[in-house]
């Protein structure tokens, strides 16, 4: 829906950026939703991102603002002078504005926080230092607290003061002086309780609560767990210091599901989507992984290759010929061979259906809107072509100088797993893309299923290969 | 912090239970957060959980009761009598009293309807009319709507009527006289407002929704996109039929993320948890897909029995002479027997890991409360028996009356896939298992490392049950 919505609206935009007509992306910005401005903003270049939303108080600016994805933010401050940067660092929220900093080059950041009022500083400077993994380093330091021994009527008038900046004011911490978390009470309570009651007879006192050094991930699954709309964090003194609040919970759980699943498929966790991860990045956090790979896929060939030793007789250890296709050949190194496309395989397949997985699935009906980002299916070939040049020239050295077996029969298993990983590579890129075109789940193509379909390809390659070089 | 929390209590409530302390058990269930109360209550038979229950009022009864998982209702609500449970059922929240009937016998729930009164009964039908994938399969029918025409004191007069029956009072929705949906206001706003005004005058118009037939992740996926506590649903004439809640939200997060995984290592998905799928389930959604894999591996097989007929020559093509420990018996089938190990024990790491990653981490702490349930290792061991059977039967029939290479060159591969079963199962259960227990992620065990691991053992098994059979 926002996706059909964005696209009619865009060249309305373009239209009023090219015209500078300031009142008219004065009310764009005022009328839609951040995250629908967002996703039309995306569009443009950085530098009309600004244009457009020079025409809005600095409040929205900065909510939209903090809706744009982290890769695309850092762009976009690369574009403001130091006055403006901190004006809008200021002005955003504890726990995004970190985000924010933590990418940004050092000497920059140094240079930004004397620009920054001292309180804001403070805040900027321990959210920074804590574990980018803890419950510290999603909080929000902006929440709505009460002493206990006021009533309801004056607990809604101080709230109103506190509501403008507090991230929620749904859950309402009552703290004693030392600011210590002495209880809980939520915005529907408080506004069904009589007006004269005191706090501290009607709040919840055995509040959950974590710890600003637990594992994010524990916190998200903590506040899902008791249904929370904020988890309250407090430091080692048990003093409240940030809540982290469901929406951030949510970000998180999808942020590991995805860091689980790339694991699973045996790349390494990307800190951006893969789309916006740079191909150098790509290539370090797949290759990684396949070298390692294999390198126990040659500990197999290492081991074949000693029972081979051991109990074949002299007719079928061909082997040990200077030249020609023989069985000892395919036999030891076919694994390896299967092995380095299914692995790249998998890499891909893995990939694309997360990146499906997190794209609204009306765009992959049959026939409408979708497409998949031509340029992407094209890094995908670099990335093959890299990978496969760094394991081929790997397992060429190996079978050469380790296994001595001649450099032409060296150059036979450097070439298949090129031309396999290649392949590999292909498969699951496009079998994914196909599954999800026909309307099928594009999961189905599970790494054990791209492996054994690229075995089937790997066979037939090394023959061929075998044949025509040998 | 729950879990020791939850161990120290139990022995009191068994107590409690045991002596019929009212009194006590009526505090247990009122002092403590419902979730818990589920924690401690999860250790008592089904029977004497009712027994704790009965200590309360019908509503702490039932949020309690909410809170437990879905396998362990059905367990507890056949303990009751007609008319328990459907005072149970009528007060229980719209979403998860459907969850809960789509699950109950047919029969019992025709029969539990009359004595439900009439308005929830047609919610019920209604609600279990929606496809299982469907936002109206998770969203609530109690949300808080106003009119645009009141004043905003007026405002906060009905919405504390409504409080108690709505699920969130945070968002309240502006319906027209046909419930279409005209307008949103957030509680938060409400109490800003100034008294007098008109809620027309405040509300947002521009309200993101999603329709009634649409997928349950693609809503749970804009809602956390727009950082909604909750996200609208309307029927396709735009009247509002539901809302789907924040918790809700990141529930279907963490089921779908299962789901992809469990689809990425070739395990078809589970409705329950994994430790709360009864066995012959697991076999099932296991072995379909080792079937399917083992089919294009005998493939694999086929093709490179295929090149070695019209590449080698006849002295190297031993696999025609009646018996002996030949290169070619290796070399075709060493694939298969490979990845048969290789892919149950990929599903198993896949399962295990899943698990761990579902469970709060402080219990992996080597030498703290962590301990994997023994009974869980052992069904593995009973999976991977039955399992490794399986396959070994079908590549044993395959060997021997497809590739016809005689009896007991069959045995040698049906033995060897038997026992690579049961060993890559035991790997991808039990290296997972270590990781965590030293403090490592063991998401590190990728599919395509088990699988790797696996084919080393793979090799030796195979060259030493040939050297003993054959």
């Amino acid at each position: 829906m926002p996706d059909a919505y964005s696209s009619l609206i865009l060249p309305d935009v373009r239209q009023m950026v090219r015209e500078d007509d300031r009142h008219g992306l004065t009310e764009f910005c005022k009328v839609l939703h951040p995250v629908v401005v967002v996703d039309i903003l995306e569009e443009l270049d950085p530098r009309d991102v600004w244009v457009v939303l020079d025409n809005t108080d600095l409040r929205l600016r900065v909510e939209i603002f903090e809706y744009i994805a982290l890769p695309r933010q850092i762009e976009m401050v690369a574009q403001l002078d130091k006055r403006r940067l901190s004006e809008l660092l200021e002005e955003m929220s504890p726990d995004d504005r970190v985000d924010l900093l933590s990418r940004m080059p050092h000497d920059r950041v140094e240079d930004l926080l004397p620009l920054i009022a001292q309180a804001e500083r403070n805040d900027i400077r321990r959210l920074l230092s804590y574990d980018e993994d803890s419950a510290g380093a999603i909080m929000t330091t902006e929440y709505a607290s009460l002493p206990a021994n006021i009533t309801v009527n004056d607990a809604l008038q101080q709230l109103r003061q506190q509501a403008p900046d507090s991230e929620t004011i749904y859950y309402i911490y009552i703290l004693n002086t030392a600011r210590r978390l002495e209880g809980l009470i939520s915005l529907r309570e408080l506004i069904l309780a009589k007006t004269e009651s005191v706090l501290s007879d009607i709040m919840e006192r055995d509040v959950i609560r974590m710890r600003v050094n637990e594992d994010r991930e524990d916190v998200a699954q903590e506040l899902a767990r008791y249904n929370f709309i904020a988890m309250p964090i407090v430091d080692d003194d048990d003093r409240l210091v940030g809540i982290v609040t469901h929406d951030d919970a949510i970000d998180v759980v999808q942020e590991e599901a995805t860091e689980d699943a790339y694991r699973q498929g045996a790349v390494e966790p990307l800190r951006d989507d893969y789309e916006d991860t740079p191909l150098l990045t790509i290539l370090w956090k797949r290759g990684v992984w396949l070298l390692v790979l294999s390198v126990v896929a040659l500990m197999t060939a290492a081991v074949a290759g000693h029972y081979e030793q051991t109990t074949a007789d002299g007719g079928s250890r061909a082997g040990d010929a200077p030249s020609g296709l023989t069985p000892a050949l395919i036999f030891l190194f076919i694994p390896l061979v299967m092995a380095s496309g299914g692995n790249a395989g998998s890499q891909s397949a893995t990939l694309f259906i997360r990146m499906f997985a997190l794209q609204p699935a009306d765009a992959a009906v049959p026939g409408t809107g979708f497409h998949v980002n031509r340029q992407l299916i094209l890094r995908e070939f670099y990335v093959a072509a890299s990978l496969g040049t760094l394991l081929a020239t790997m397992d060429f050295l190996f079978v050469w100088l380790w296994f001595d077996k001649g450099i032409d029969r060296s150059l036979v298993v450097g070439l298949t797993v090129f031309l396999i990983v290649v392949l590999g590579t292909t498969a699951g890129t496009m079998l994914p893309i196909l599954f999800r075109r026909l309307g099928m789940d594009p999961a189905i193509m599970s790494n054990p299923l791209i492996a054994a379909i690229v075995d089937v390809m790997g066979v037939v390659i090394f023959y061929e290969v075998a044949i025509w070089l040998l």
